[in-house]
C-alpha cells in the first residue's frame, strides 16, 4: 500500500538525467587512499589488517549515511543495502573491494566501491526510490596479497570454494584467514552466498592502456579472458663457456629465450585479444661463466574465446617441442592452472552500453585481461562490468593513476546502468 | 769439472725413449682425490683450508721424494726444483694448482701438478740429469672460489697484480688471504716472482668436449682466447599480463631474450674460435602474471684474435641496439673484465708439438677457451700448454673424469717437451 503523493504507483521508469558528484567521488577516493598510504603516493592495505579494518569503518561509516543497511557475512563480505519500493524483489548489486596490493595504488578496486557509495549518495540525494533494493559490496580479500586464493571473498560468496576452505588459509606468518577477520571484527553472521541478486555492476579502472591510448572514457566490458597458466623446465647440459663450442652446447636458456619469443608470436597470431606472456624466469646455475643447463620458466596465456585458447594451448605445445628438437634440450611443459573465458550477461551489458550512449561518452567494448570480483559473481547472477582508462595503463603499482573526470563518467554510467535495472523514481 | 764416467762432458741430447708412468700417475690422482673427498665422486678443496694443507703437504712430500728441493714464496706459491748440471740455468717448469671448486673434480689443476711430479720421478729412475733445472710449480688459489682474483698465486708472480694487493683480499667469512695462508703455514720467505724460467709448461684437461669427440688424445694449445666480459640491463616497462595488448608492451624479457639468439648468432660466425654466452640472467619482477620491466645479463664473448674479438664486440652493440629499437626498450650495455689473446711461445709450442709427434698420439692445435696459470706465466716467461680429454668436457663439477691412458700420454708429452727444452742424458 501507498500513502504518499511522492511515491505514485505504476510502473517504476528511471531518471536519465541524475549525475553523480564527480568531485565528491574523488574527495572520498583521496580520503581512502589516506588509510595505508605510501611515501611515493600509493597504497599498502593488505586485506584483514588493522589498516583494511580502519578502511572499512570508514566507508562502513559513509555507506550508513545514505540510510543503507550493513550487513557482514562470515567471509568478512560487507553488503549495504538501500531500501526499494520492493524489498522482497532481488538486490541490484554494485562493488568491489579496498584491500590492495603490497605497492598497490588508489583506485584498483576502491574505485568500484566508492563509486558504488556515489550512486547510493546519488539516489538519497535526488530522492529517488528505486523497485528494487540497491546494493554495494565490499568484498574481501579481493588481491590475493596477503591470503591466497585471490578473490576469496567474492569466490566464497559464488561457491567456487567453500567458506571453510577460506578461513583456513593462512598468510606468511602462520595466521589465519579466520583469525584475522576475527580480530579485525568483520567475521559477520550472515551466511555466505544465497543472496538473490538481480544484477551485478563492477566498476573498474582498466589495468591496462588500451582506452588511454583510443581516448575512450568508458569501456563497455563484455566478459574476461580465459587463462591458462604453465611451468615450463628447459633441461640442457651446463658447461664452461670457453672451452666448449657453439656447436657442442645444449643451452638451457636458448631454449627458454626462443619460447619468450615463440610465446608472444603465437599471442599476436591470436589478436586482438590474445595474451602471451612470460613473467617469470630462473636460470640454473646462473654464473658468468657457465652455460645454462637448467631454466625454469613460466607461461601465461589468454584469450576470451576457450576454443582459441586451446589453438593457443596447441601451439605452445607445437612450439617447444621445436625448439627443443632443434636444440637438443629437454622441455617438460606443464599447464598448472586454467580458467575458462567468461562472457558477461547480455542484458547487464545492455544496461552499460545503453548508460554510456545515454551519456555520450566515447567508449569502445572490450574484455577484461585481469581477474575481478565481478568474474566469481557472474558464476552466479548477471553480471556486467564498467572501465575507465588509468594513467599509462599502469596498476599494482604506486604510481596508479586516474582522471577525476573519467572516474565520474564511470560512476555515471554506474548510476544509470543501476537505475535501469533497479527501475525507480524521484520523489522530488 | 766432471769426474765420473757416468755424466760425459758434451752437449746434452734428451733420451726420447723414456716414458712415464701411467700406473703410479694414476694412483697419485686418486691419493690425493681423497683430502676433500666429496659423496658423489667430486673434491671440495677450497684454497688455503686444512684440506688444501694437508693436500700441500702430501705432494711436497711426494716431491721430496724425487730429491727436489722445496721453496714457498710470499704468496703461498710452492716450487720444488731438481738440480740440473747447471744450476745457474734457468728453470724449465711445469705446474699447475691443487685447489678446486667448491664442487670441483679429481683432475683439474691436480692433473697438471701430479704429471709434473710424475716427470721427476720418472726423470729420478731413469737416472738423468737435465742441463736446465727442471721444476713442478704449486700455484695458490688457481680457483678463485674462495678469493678472488682467480690465479692469484700465478697472478702475483707474473706481476699482474701485487703481493699485497692478493694478501688483502677477504673470503666470505672477512678471512684475508694472507692470514689463511700463515694459518695453514704456507706463507713462505721466497720473493714472488723473479725467477728465471727458461720455460713453463701445464698440462691441463681440456675442459671442453673437442678432442673427446675428435677422439684425440693430445691438445697441442697454441694461445688462449681473449675474453670481454659485460653486464647489460633491459629496461621497459612492468604491466599486467592480462589487460596489456601486446602490441603495447615493452618487455624486457623480450629484449633480453633476443639477446641470447643474437651472441649465440655473432659467435658462431666467429667460429670455430668464436663464444658468446649468457650465463647469468635475472627477471624483475619476476611474478607470473607481470610483463618483466627489468632483465640484468651477462655477455661472455671470446676469441682468440683480438682483432676478430673487437669487431664481436662491436656486432654485440649492434645488435643490443636494433633489439633496443625495434622492442622500444632502453638497453645499457656495459664491458666489466676483458682479457686480451694470448698466443703461447712458438718455441715452447714447437716442443709439444714435438713430443706429440715423436709419441705418435692423435692430436690437434687448439686454444685454451678457460683461464690457466699458464696464461698469466706466458707474460714472464715463455709457455705452452698440453691438454687430455675429460669425460663428455666435463669440468668444475663433481662429475669431471678422464681416462688413465690420455692422462699417461700427457705426461709423456710433458716428459719429452721439458726434456727437449732441458736438455739432459741418462747416467744408467
Amino acid at each position: 500500500m501507498n500513502t504518499t503523493s511522492e511515491m505514485p504507483s505504476g510502473p517504476a521508469v528511471a531518471p536519465t538525467s541524475v549525475r553523480v558528484d564527480g568531485a565528491r567521488l574523488w574527495r572520498s577516493l583521496m580520503d581512502l587512499a589516506q588509510l595505508g598510504a605510501t611515501p611515493r603516493g600509493g597504497v599498502r592495505r593488505l586485506a584483514l589488517t588493522d589498516i583494511d579494518r580502519q578502511a572499512r569503518d570508514l566507508v562502513v561509516g559513509w555507506l550508513r549515511e545514505t540510510d543503507a543497511e550493513i550487513e557482514v557475512d562470515a567471509a568478512g563480505n560487507i553488503f549495504a543495502t538501500r531500501h526499494g519500493r520492493s524489498d522482497a524483489a532481488a538486490v541490484v548489486l554494485t562493488g568491489s573491494h579496498i584491500d590492495t596490493q603490497p605497492s598497490g595504488g588508489k583506485f584498483d578496486g576502491n574505485y568500484g566501491v566508492l563509486a558504488g557509495l556515489e550512486v547510493l549518495r546519488t539516489l538519497k540525494d535526488a530522492d529517488i526510490v528505486t523497485e528494487n533494493p540497491v546494493g554495494v559490496a565490499i568484498w574481501t580479500n579481493e588481491e590475493g596479497s596477503r591470503f591466497v586464493p585471490v578473490m576469496g571473498g567474492s569466490g566464497a560468496f559464488a561457491g567456487v570454494f567453500t567458506l571453510e576452505h577460506l578461513l583456513q588459509q593462512r598468510d606468511g606468518d602462520g595466521i589465519t584467514f579466520g583469525e584475522a577477520l576475527e580480530r579485525i571484527g568483520y567475521a559477520g553472521t550472515a551466511p555466505v552466498g544465497k543472496r538473490r541478486l538481480d544484477a551485478y555492476f563492477e566498476a573498474h579502472i582498466e589495468q591496462g592502456p588500451v582506452l588511454e591510448r583510443e581516448d575512450k572514457v568508458i569501456g563497455v566490458v563484455t566478459g574476461a579472458l580465459g587463462l591458462r597458466w604453465y611451468d615450463c623446465i628447459w633441461s640442457g647440459q651446463d658447461a664452461h663457456a670457453g672451452p666448449t663450442p657453439m656447436e657442442a652446447r645444449r643451452d638451457a636458456l636458448r631454449g627458454a629465450s626462443r619460447m619468450v619469443e615463440a610465446v608472444h608470436a603465437l599471442a599476436v597470431r591470436h589478436a586482438p585479444d590474445g595474451r602471451g606472456t612470460v613473467g617469470f624466469m630462473h636460470v640454473g646455475p646462473n654464473s658468468r661463466n657457465v652455460i645454462p643447463g637448467l631454466v625454469k620458466m613460466t607461461v601465461d596465456l589468454r584469450h576470451p574465446d576457450d576454443e582459441d585458447l586451446a589453438t593457443m594451448d596447441r601451439e605452445l605445445r607445437d612450439a617447444a617441442a621445436v625448439v627443443a628438437h632443434d636444440l637438443r634440450l629437454e622441455c617438460a611443459l606443464q599447464q598448472v592452472d586454467h580458467f575458462a573465458a567468461s562472457r558477461f550477461d547480455p542484458r547487464c551489458v545492455d544496461a552499460v552500453r545503453a548508460a554510456v550512449r545515454a551519456l555520450g561518452y566515447p567508449h569502445r567494448e572490450m574484455v577484461s585481461g585481469a581477474g575481478h570480483d565481478a568474474i566469481y559473481v557472474a558464476r552466479v547472477a548477471p553480471t556486467a562490468m564498467i572501465f575507465v582508462p588509468c594513467k599509462d595503463g599502469l596498476s599494482h603499482n604506486e604510481t596508479e593513476d586516474a582522471r577525476p573526470e573519467h572516474l565520474e563518467a564511470g560512476a555515471n554510467v554506474l548510476l544509470l546502468a543501476v537505475l535501469a535495472r533497479a527501475g525507480g523514481r524521484s520523489r522530488k
